[in-house]
């Protein structure tokens, strides 16, 4: 029953379907009103307008002000708590009257009903960037942001299970009243509370109805787009999506984006207490109130471990920028004959039985040119180590630099004294 | 001629000398009297004494304030810019003018003549929080801050060579009129200047003199005692030197101590632009006016070397503080047969030849627990790299986690396979 059962063997479910799946022909001018998705087209575009001309006519008051703003986070909250977290992840689990009450908070921010959002949203998360990712933000980012919906999809979203929702009463009883849902949750209501409270009918309509909708809209939208787009990636860099504290003001909490596509079923998309997400902290105030349950969190170990491997690349880049000393298989083998000949020539020092050539930095020396100058063609190992000196980690890196030749036959101090590897190389990605 | 030629062949010569070395005894109530230094005792008393019983009868103008505070900033210059950056650590070349402004503002700061503060300054950074270091941290906060001028010394520093101020005319003319010249530049010089600007005798001297003087002093020691106590060591950390803003703000600018200590003979203590090193704008401005040259840098692929150091080893901590998959020569071999009998008992899936039970997990799957069960007793190692889907880097390394066993003789899919390991055991530290 669930889609899964349908899901042919094969090595790789993205790359045969794209294979053998039917798409649509391109948009082009030609076509564009026939593969144009008129009712979406229709429902992001008139709230815009009628919001800038209603904006000219009707005065905003501070209490209509006010509450759009709270209705704008309520219906959010609807879309983020509820179609997302609860119902798209089943990130926790929700007592009816919750359920209820997100479901027509949900329908209030018009973005579909639960079951079609979630089964977009699914097929996002298992196909992430790639053509069977509805939403794919290789695509650009007006057609991640808002495009997806504007025109009819070329190929049909990625198999995603949904089945789940399709036993779910609150879901199954939100699809079939969606139309009447929307147009009370979405206007009329906002209207009567304006109009019942303090007498601005018009304000409620046109700032708590339509502009708060047109920002609920582009709110959510974001989380497609900018999302996928700006910020950092901590967690895991496979995917294009990222964490940035702007996106999360944005969207209720929703841009810590890069946390989420890794660890989906959490409840969180924020794990540190003074991260943006008041989604979260909803649903934790729910669960204190005996709202919710089973709120999900992913092993910190595990997480942990993302952030582990993220921060060693990062460092493992800086490493590969770095010039590090010669090793021993690069250098000539130098008989003590030869490299005391030298030594009359260059300033060479012998130490931990590599041999360095010290031209350029003995008047530049910290310890003064004449401690160096005494060491020319002899083994300073010891000197260097604390017989005279006990010398820096960043001294003993410098030296490896220096590097001509390796001693033929070793050195009392032989290169297999630990000695022999500077500090910088012990330590390695 | 050098003190260094008298340093006897030894292995090391901290731990030779701290044995063969005769020490003063311990300080007592009964010996205190006598072992007090008396010279810096009243130097180090007398001021604040003075500067608290003149703050009551002397009122502040606020001309003596800006004037005490500009003092302030050129009398601790002559120490940041010339005792430790020029004469002891020989960052950069002065011409002569700048030295002897310099060796005026010192003598101002009553801190000891330029040969006396260098030769325990180059023995500090040589022992460090050795006991051959005249102020080593080791010994405490308030011996590092002021202690060890109070007592005699109980030993002797270590060995530091000062042969090249010996030569240094500006130096041996500082050292020779010290006195007078600690008179002038410290009281009658500020009083003065206030006396005939706006007719402030008294308040030159109590302000921008002795209380000036106090805060001055104060602010050097605290290079010693709070640098080597407060904030990170992003450079190394085999010594106590740290750095922190707090520190170089009260220090015009040396409280980048930790990078000083690995770097000393760099004109900058902080290397980044937002940081607070006025010692170092100072340098620079002179620099460009032709006051001073060859500021020294250390190579930033060296300094680099460090901080990759001391980040490996932050994440290395990390590492070890994880929970990690067992390994495969940890966990027993199991037999096609025994797997698939097993599996008629408990969830087992067979992936990159490992055996996984996932009996925790089955409930918890995003994917769906129809997914797991199909593939309980069977080898699901393509649907789970994406013959399904491709799961993330994080759902791999949970799986690991949950590893019970090896396939014997391998699988088709075999241990040697890269994707046996999961993503964070791929980068190491
Ligand atoms: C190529 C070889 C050498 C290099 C690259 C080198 C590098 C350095 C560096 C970077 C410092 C600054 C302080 C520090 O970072 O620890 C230093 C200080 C010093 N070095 Fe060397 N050094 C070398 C060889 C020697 C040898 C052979 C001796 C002794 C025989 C010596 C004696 C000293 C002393 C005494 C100081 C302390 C200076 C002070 O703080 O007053 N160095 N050296
Ligand atoms: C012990 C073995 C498994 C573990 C630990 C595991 C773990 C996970 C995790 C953590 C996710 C969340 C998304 C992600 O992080 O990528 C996930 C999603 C998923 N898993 Fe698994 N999985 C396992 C086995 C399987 C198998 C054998 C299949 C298929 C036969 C499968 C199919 C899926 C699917 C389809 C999703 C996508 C859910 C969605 O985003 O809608 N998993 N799995
Ligand atoms: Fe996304
Ligand atoms: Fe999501
Ligand atoms: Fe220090
Ligand atoms: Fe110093």
């Amino acid at each position: 029953e669930a889609v899964d059962v349908l899901i042919p063997e094969v090595d790789n479910y993205v790359a045969y379907t794209l294979k053998t799946q039917k798409v649509l022909p391109p948009v082009q001018w030609s076509n564009l009103l026939n593969e144009l998705n008129w009712i979406s087209f229709v429902v992001l575009t008139l709230p815009p307008a009628v919001g800038v001309v209603g904006a000219f006519y009707v005065r905003l008051q501070w209490q209509t002000a006010v509450w759009s703003v709270a209705y704008y986070f309520l219906t959010g909250l609807g879309i983020t708590a509820g179609y997302h977290r609860l119902w798209a992840h089943r990130a926790y689990n929700a007592s009816l009257p919750l359920q209820y009450l997100l479901a027509l908070l949900g329908a209030g921010s018009i973005q579909g009903s639960i079951k079609w959002w979630c089964r977009n949203h699914r097929a996002h998360h298992r196909y992430t960037d790639t053509d069977l990712d509805p939403y794919s933000a290789h695509r650009g980012f007006w057609y991640s942001h808002i495009g997806w919906m504007l025109i009819k999809h070329r190929r049909k979203p990625g198999a995603a299970d949904v089945s789940d929702l399709r036993h779910n009463f609150v879901v199954r009883w939100q699809h079939k009243h969606y139309f009447s849902l929307i147009l009370i949750m979405a206007f009329i209501l906002p209207t009567l509370v304006a109009y019942l409270a303090w007498g601005d009918a018009k304000g409620g309509f046109i700032y708590a109805g339509v502009i708060r909708l047109v920002f609920v809209h582009h709110s959510t939208f974001c989380v497609n787009s900018l999302a996928h787009w700006l910020g950092e990636t901590p967690f895991d860099d496979k995917h294009t999506s990222r964490d940035h504290l702007v996106t999360a003001l944005l969207t209720i909490g929703e841009g810590y984006h890069n946390f989420h596509h890794q660890f989906p079923m959490d409840y969180r998309n924020a794990i540190k207490w003074y991260q943006y997400d008041p989604t979260k902290w909803t649903i934790w105030i729910m669960s204190q109130v005996g709202l919710a349950s089973h709120l999900k969190v992913f092993p910190d170990n595990e997480v942990r471990k993302g952030q582990l491997t993220m921060e060693l690349k990062s460092l493992r880049r800086m490493q590969e920028k770095l010039a590090w000393p010669s090793d021993s298989d690069d250098l000539p083998v130098i008989s003590w004959e030869s490299f005391t000949s030298q030594a009359e020539r260059r300033p060479l020092l012998l130490i931990s039985g590599f041999i360095h050539d010290v031209s350029n930095f003995i008047e530049e020396h910290p310890g003064g040119e004449y401690l160096l100058r005494k060491y020319v063609g002899k083994d300073a190992t010891t000197a260097f180590f604390g017989g005279v000196y006990d010398h820096s980690n960043a001294a003993h890196n410098l030296l490896a630099m220096n590097r001509v030749g390796v001693l033929r036959g070793g050195s009392p101090h032989s290169l297999t004294d630990k000695r022999g590897v500077p500090p910088s190389q012990r330590l390695r990605v």
